[in-house]
């Protein structure tokens, strides 16, 4: 086999990966009282709501992008109740299970401009989100815990 | 081509994306106030410098048992000076370039028994890896921030 097309992961695994994180991430959203969720920080940073509803606009839109070349995303970064943003969560959970088998195999290895401006191979792209939500997460780790409150697990995945 | 054997990623890019986060790592390590590096944290959470000694014990170590079934690590979690610690993190770079061809390409999909307790495919190990260093790492942006530093640019891997 030529090295080109060895894998170190499969699509599928890598989406299992990921809804694994996004489990993780859920119970992270779950964990902060929901007056908090979009007013504390720490640094000045962002607050964790804030956070949560750019990974929306990043996770989902990026795999309907790669594949149907449609790169709409909501930019609304508005407070919401906890249980609205995990509704949303949920639906794009959803979303990436329908939309990941739709994305022709050979496109992973491929280079494509996501939202018009970044341009990269599509695993790198993906991993980018992927990426940006554990550092997000982790950020908002730090937040539960100058909180007094205990964050979930980082290698509970299930 | 059978779906098992269609790469989401391939070997060689995964390293390359790995290195890329490591070089950033590098960076918020120099970032820190050498006084601060295993003094500092929010949250009663542990200071930046023993995360980084935790991901040095992880990584090269790791890529290390897939290639021999050597599953030593080191388990000291002692102050250094930044220098020193960016040296152990130079080193563990080299010893990953170096170990990693030496991979058996079928091995990424099997499963091992990392450090004689962690059973999963060896992607799997990997990633976590990988994604541990990102989840300790978004911790050392927030004590950046929190100690009044701009930390380096997430996207930058330069």
């Amino acid at each position: 086999m030529p090295t080109a097309s060895v894998p170190f992961i499969t699509p599928d695994a890598l989406l299992a990966h990921w809804q694994g994180h996004r489990r993780l991430t859920r119970r992270v959203i779950e964990a902060f009282p929901d007056d908090k969720l979009f007013t504390f920080s720490v640094g000045a940073m962002r607050p964790f709501g804030v956070l949560v509803k750019e990974m929306l606009t990043m996770g989902a839109p990026m795999v309907r992008g790669a594949v149907s070349g449609d790169w709409e995303a909501p930019s609304n970064r508005d407070p919401l109740p906890k249980t609205e943003l995990l509704r949303l969560w949920d639906e794009s959970t959803e979303q990436l299970n329908a939309l990941w088998p739709q994305i022709p195999t050979a496109r992973f290895l491929e280079t494509l401009t996501a939202f018009g401006q970044y341009t990269a191979p599509l695993h790198e792209l993906i991993l980018y989100v992927i990426d940006n939500e554990i550092h997000h997460r982790g950020q908002g780790y730090v937040y539960l815990r100058a909180l007094g409150i205990e964050p979930p697990a980082f290698f509970e995945r299930s």
